[in-house]
Order: structure tokens, then sequence, then C-alpha cells
């Protein structure tokens, strides 16, 4: 399934695609029509922290089994053309990053992949699928894109045994790991020049876990216009998805919706020669096999 | 006024501090009882959001005023014996935290205040007053305190001018930057060592800008049982709360809820000699003159 949150005649609604067409299944309507619980889940991270995964999965089949059986059917979904993608979900913290986990990266920008680190984004700088962003030309003149697979928490979990690590994901996303390269050198830490406004685009879709059975051996491809820049392989990351949510939950306890970005294959702007950095009217577009392609425009 | 947010027979309330008592306004009470809007906000960082800064506080004046007219009056208040404190807001984003911002705290760290630097801390690790926080002994031999000064931010605003910067303060507050100093030292990024369960105390209230017009010239003191350790002053910090929030929303649009932890000053248990960390069974009590105490119990 592939869920997603977003808005419609100026609400917010969380859905689920309708396969083979774009379009979205409004959940809170496929709960008011076919549900008799008057306390159901008014986000899909109510739905997610509520439910096991797989019952909220269950629960949601069910509803949609039933709009598609009824006779007014389309009265339950939303074309896309009608709707504005948020972030699929909105996290309790801000999301969680790991630097330097592709090897090809880490030596692009001359880092070492035994530095791998971990930073967070601001929350609030999240965005959606086909957002436009501001430009930051008054702050930054190397703002720069990073593709990267996104992680969504399932379950609530601390000191998570990498053995037990699949069993705290809820699905995977595409994250646009927005950073302005200047910034990112003047400062100790790497949360500022990561959390500009728009900074954190994500989406289109959480594809739950059963959809993609292979998060470590898919294409991650990277376009700025018509360019591809980045043409990797989550293959090719360092630290697997298992020891990241080891390594976090170590430290932090880890909540329904917590996002963990993974990291960026080698081919970002400032490791070209010249260095090539977004301006004002590009689009970027990610697209990881299995997922879809999350799209960003920078504003003119 | 004195804004709290607490547990009260399981269910989570927001409220004011009854003056010259040990009590609080049972907020969404005093809405029901007093006022005819049905969407009035249900805690109190929809009530920041909602209004302007000053509307909400004469808004809430005039219920308290109503409600300590009316016959009952005690029937909108509970004890703070029979509460709960929990962290007074959930900010949208981790805590945003400033590093090395008193010279006698840099210094005794080895560090510069050169340095200055910004992190977060897990918006899930904030508790409230009075909390038993996880010994993580498990984890790290060297838990520390960082008594410091919070600012918690009314409305939204970016790029904004020191000049402006009061204008988008809602208040003050508490925080207990408790860190992890093994795990600071191992890690390149200080959000994994400052994030531990329960390792952002914060409160007992948040005090409104208009009962603390000095911030910047007030002493904070900590004590672990019955030691002092820190016995500092606001007046020390290097850089100051205007250029704080300019220095931030100059990249990141600060929305109504952040909190931003202004610093530490020297004394913490890893700048002693022989370094003291926190044990098991060990209480530390932060008092900042005008806001109050913050307690919070290491578990045995």
């Amino acid at each position: 399934m592939k869920f997603l949150t977003f808005m419609h005649d100026e609400k917010t609604y969380y859905g689920v695609k309708v396969k083979r067409e774009d379009k979205a299944w409004v959940l809170p309507k496929l709960f008011e029509s076919f549900s008799d619980d008057p306390d159901y889940p008014k986000s899909l991270i109510e739905g997610i922290s509520k439910y096991n995964t797989l019952d909220f999965q269950e629960i949601v089949r069910k509803l949609v089994d039933e709009a598609e059986r009824s006779e007014n059917a389309e009265e339950f979904k939303v074309n896309f053309n009608d709707i504005t993608f948020l972030a699929p979900v909105s996290p309790p913290n801000n999301v969680i990053a790991f630097g330097r986990n592709y090897k090809s990266h880490a030596e692009e920008l001359s880092n070492n992949v035994d530095e791998l680190y971990v930073f967070t984004k601001a929350a609030t700088s999240l965005v959606g699928d086909n957002a436009t962003i501001p430009n930051h030309q008054d702050i930054t003149n190397s703002l720069d894109y990073e593709g990267e697979l996104g992680v969504v928490i399932g379950k609530r979990g601390k000191k998570i045994h990498e053995s037990m690590a699949l069993d705290y994901i809820y699905g995977y996303t595409i994250i646009n790991d927005i950073t302005a390269r200047d910034l990112q050198k003047e400062h100790v830490d790497a949360f500022l020049s990561k959390s500009l406004e728009g900074g954190c685009p994500m989406g289109p879709y959480i594809v739950t876990k059963d959809e993609l059975p292979q998060p470590e051996n898919t294409t991650i491809v990277t376009k700025v216009n018509n360019d591809i820049r980045q043409d990797g392989s989550t293959s090719e990351m360092v630290l697997k998805i298992d020891k990241m949510i080891a390594e976090i939950s170590k430290y932090i306890t880890l909540e329904p919706g917590d996002v963990i970005a993974t990291g960026t294959p080698g081919g970002v702007g400032a490791g070209m020669n010249p260095p090539q950095f977004l301006q004002p009217g590009d689009t970027v577009r990610i697209s990881i096999n299995g997922i879809g392609t999350l799209t960003t425009h920078i504003s003119k």
C-alpha cells in the first residue's frame, strides 16, 4: 500500500493510493462511511500509532474493498490533479539523518565514511511532492540536493536489536536532503544548513514494507531538470537499515512516525567539477524503484 | 502568568498557575464553563498558535477572573500534589540548543566560545518537572546535567531582526540539558548523546515574558542533591537572546512553541576535578530566579 497525506479543498486528509489510477482513497471518508468507530484515526500517524502495522493495513484494505464494491465508489476518491501533496507523515521529532553513508558521496566531498554521523533536519522543513521551495539566494549560493531513501518507523522501540529492526519499520519513502553547502561549512553542526524552509521534501508516498521487500537493493536516481546527477543503488549503503535502527535506538527511543534519512549516493552538485548548485527555476526529481518519484521545484 | 501542562486522572490538560497557591486553573474546564467558543484551544500550543500572545493572555485572564468570582471556583483548580507535570509545550521541532554560550562552561570543557554551535535534542526526550528519568547506566558512565534558561517562541517568524526578537518570544522556562559525556565525545554530532530518554526535563512552567522583564539578568543555580554545582547568571551569556533568535531564524522558520535552550554556565559534572557524574538516585534541582525550580530524579 502507498499512504499519502494531502490538502484538498483547503482541508488536510490522509489516504491510500488507488491501484493503477492516479487517485487516492480519502481514508477519513471511508472510515465515516464504512466503519462504526467514531474514534477512527484522523491522521496517518494516529493510524500507525493506534494499531499494529499489519492490523492497520488490514483495516484499510477492508475499507477499500467496501468502497470498491459500493455504488458510489468514485465519491471516495480524489484525483492527484486536485490535491496538494504534503509530507506523508508529521514525525514527532526532527528527521533523523545519516551523513556519509555512501562511499561515493563521502569521497566526492573529501570525507571519510568512518566519520559517519547522525544529524537532524527540522520537522517544520518537511514539504510534500511537487512543492515549490524558496531558492534561498539571499542566504546561500550553494543550494544542493541529496536523493535518499527514507525509513518510517511503525512502532515505539528502544535498544532494538538489528535482527528485530524490520519489525519496527512501517515503510519507505523518498527524501530530498536539501543542503546549503556554504552554511554547512560555516557551522559545526549540520542542523541549520539542512533545515532551511522547504529543505526536506518527502514523498510522494510511504510504501509499506511488504511492497518493497528489498529496500537495500533498489536504484536511486536524481535528475536536475533533464540531467541525471545521481545514479546509485541503495546496495552501496555502508551502514544498513537494520544497523541504523539499532544504532539510533541504543540512545533514543524511536516513536511511530519517526523518519530516518539513510544518506545519499555520489553525484551531488558540490561534488561536480566545477560544482553545479541549484538555480532558481530548477526542478529536482528523485526516483527510487518501487516507491516512485519525488519532484521539487526551486522558486524562480 | 505561569502556564503548565499536566496529567490528572490519566488525562492531559493545560492550565495556568493560581496566584499564591500550589494549584493550577484547568484551562479546558474554564473554556467550557465561561466561553462560548466550542473551538477553544485544546492545548497550550494551540492557544499560542491561534491567538496573538497578548490576546491569549487577555482571554485567559478574563476566564480566570470569571472563575474566581464564581461560587464553585475550587472546582476549576487542581492541587499540584494531584498532578503529574509534563513539559509545558510539545514543540513542533526538536529543542534547538546552543552549545558553548557561557565562557565559564566552554573553558571548563576546554572549548572555545568562538566555536559556538547549534544542535538539537529529540522532542520526545522532553519530560516535565519532578520526573524520574532512567539512569542510563547500561550505555553511559558519565551522565551530566546542564541548567539552562529556555526561550519559548510565540509566533511564526523568519529572518527576524534582533531589534524585533522580543516580539516573537512567548515566555521563558527552565531546561536541564542532560548529556552523556562519553557518547558526546564518541559522536561528531551532539544529537544522540543529548537525546536519551528523559534527556530534556523542562518546566515547571512557561513564565510569560511580561513577568520576566530581565531574562538576561537573573540567577541560575543547579544543585545535585544538596551540593550547589552551578551558580551563574544569565548575564554571562555570550550570544544574547535577541541574537540567538536572529541567528536561527536567518536559516529556519521558527514556529509557535519552538523551544530554544540558551546554554549552560560553568559547573557541570564533567568540569569538576575529579569529574562527578550523575548517579542512580540523585536529584537535580535547577532554579532560575523569576521562574521557579525544575526538579529531576535519576532512577535508582
